[in-house]
């Protein structure tokens, strides 16, 4: 057994959390790696988060990560925020020097290292990016400051429509890329700018289980074979998104190696190494 | 790796702590039983103790232990306490079941488990304990209400000893046993009571490493072969005490099993389940 009386505790801070596969990740990766800590999940509501983060400080965590909507509300507690956090205004991923906490986000980073791995260099390219809420707006910010010439957003005309204007903005103010907000429901535009992009990412929740059938694009004459259509759900493993670009000859990804980079890159800030990440994949992010 | 997002924390709170064994022996028994607990040791001094145990209880641990001096502040901060634990103000176990705390003591029993461990029924026997600090009363409140018939506890008139008279009138008021309170400056009644007795027992901190060559028995012409002679003292394995003690015939044991049997009632109250001794001995117990 590992765990002795040196051990470090890492956490998530969420609700529901028992289910995540973080535990088991940076757990496996500690071992493989000899570190000494160990990562538990810990079911904090946004009314306790406040008192939770404390703890974590008494308790002398090295970090800890976050689910919604504990990503946004934590920014309110941590000591100092990632220039990526502090424009999108989330963090899932907290680091603690000595009492001194500092928030970043590594949700886009994650997705920016799936698509590598998939084979997609997206440097200097265009995105069309369907959704504004935490994973989209994660996602927009990193892929604006990673280079790509232009994104073009979409959503509803809801309250993170709203939200995302001011980030939008902000992005068009602090990196080179050109950042468009566009109505979800403007049929013609969106077809136009999926027509013109490089790649379609989905950031929204339409066809996660138990919804699979749904599926924002109605039309599956829009996919040309050249475009990579990806999809940060994994769960089906391949939406009705997916399956629709990939009969139609477009090269897809899941987003199953986001939730492992997003991990890795966790994992990186916090302790100094790189996950093993060949190892964690084969045990726990099979695209069997 | 057997830590999952379902996994609970215990822990231990003290300062210092990370030598403690607690953490390896609990845990190990926890793999061994398939138990889905991790035990962390946690450096909280008594200064951060109130927020920590808030802390235990936000994080929804099943339970946590204590060291001294944290064991006698626990007391203002959990909802019940055992009656053990009310009588000497001090509890080294607190359970936590859905948000109340409970106190209990340990250290008692697990030195009356060593001393059956070494083959010693105490019941209805006297003794003679030496010291009137955290691990004295700890025992004497469990052999007082185990069935000892009588126990003389010898302490210097400091004010250990003060706090030692209201817990000794209490045990002579709560149990059918006999309980003395002596100076241990006088050689005569500790020498007429240690010949009185079945057991002598050091529950002071004298003899322990690295001063090896105190003891607080000066002349060995009182031991006599028929005395069992126990010292809560585990380095070394052997104080002076005992080896006194062993060359005048005297069967003898150390404070080691103490420290695992006091595990042991911890992690039955925790987790309803009986800890498995002999493999936690042999890995983590030896004493070789």
């Amino acid at each position: 057994m590992r765990l002795s009386g040196k051990t470090k505790l890492m956490g998530l801070l969420g609700s529901p959390v028992s289910h995540s596969i973080s535990p088991a990740m940076h757990n496996k990766a500690f071992e493989i790696l000899d570190l000494d800590y160990a990562y538990l999940a810990f079911d904090i509501g946004v009314d306790d988060l406040e008192n939770a983060v404390e703890a974590m400080k008494l308790l002398r965590v090295r970090g800890f990560n976050l689910t919604m909507p504990n990503k946004n509300l934590v920014c309110k507690y941590v000591d100092k925020l990632s220039p990526l956090s502090r424009i999108i205004g989330a963090c899932n991923t907290v680091t603690n020097d000595d009492g001194i906490l500092t928030g970043t986000t590594t949700d886009g980073a994650g997705y920016m290292k799936a698509a590598k791995d998939a084979g997609f260099d997206l440097t200097g390219k265009k995105m069309t990016l369907l959704g504004a809420g935490g994973a989209a707006l994660a996602i927009l910010a990193q892929a604006a400051f990673d280079g790509l010439s232009e994104i073009s957003v979409f959503n509803i005309r809801d309250a993170f429509f709203e939200k995302a204007e001011k980030i939008v903005a902000d992005l068009n103010n602090e990196t080179k890329c050109k950042v468009n907000l566009y109505d979800l429901e403007d049929e013609n535009v969106l077809n136009r700018e999926i027509t013109d992009s490089y790649i379609l990412t989905n950031a929204t929740s339409v066809g996660m289980a138990p919804n699979t059938d749904n599926c924002i694009i109605k039309d599956d004459s829009i996919f040309n074979s050249e475009l990579i259509v990806s999809d940060v759900i994994y769960n089906p493993k391949e939406t009705k998104l997916l399956k629709m670009a990939k009969n139609k000859g477009c090269r897809t990804f899941n987003g199953m190696y986001m939730l492992l980079y997003q991990g890795a890159e966790s994992f990186k800030i916090w302790t100094g190494e790189e996950m093993p990440v060949k190892e964690i994949k084969e045990l726990y992010f099979s695209q069997e």
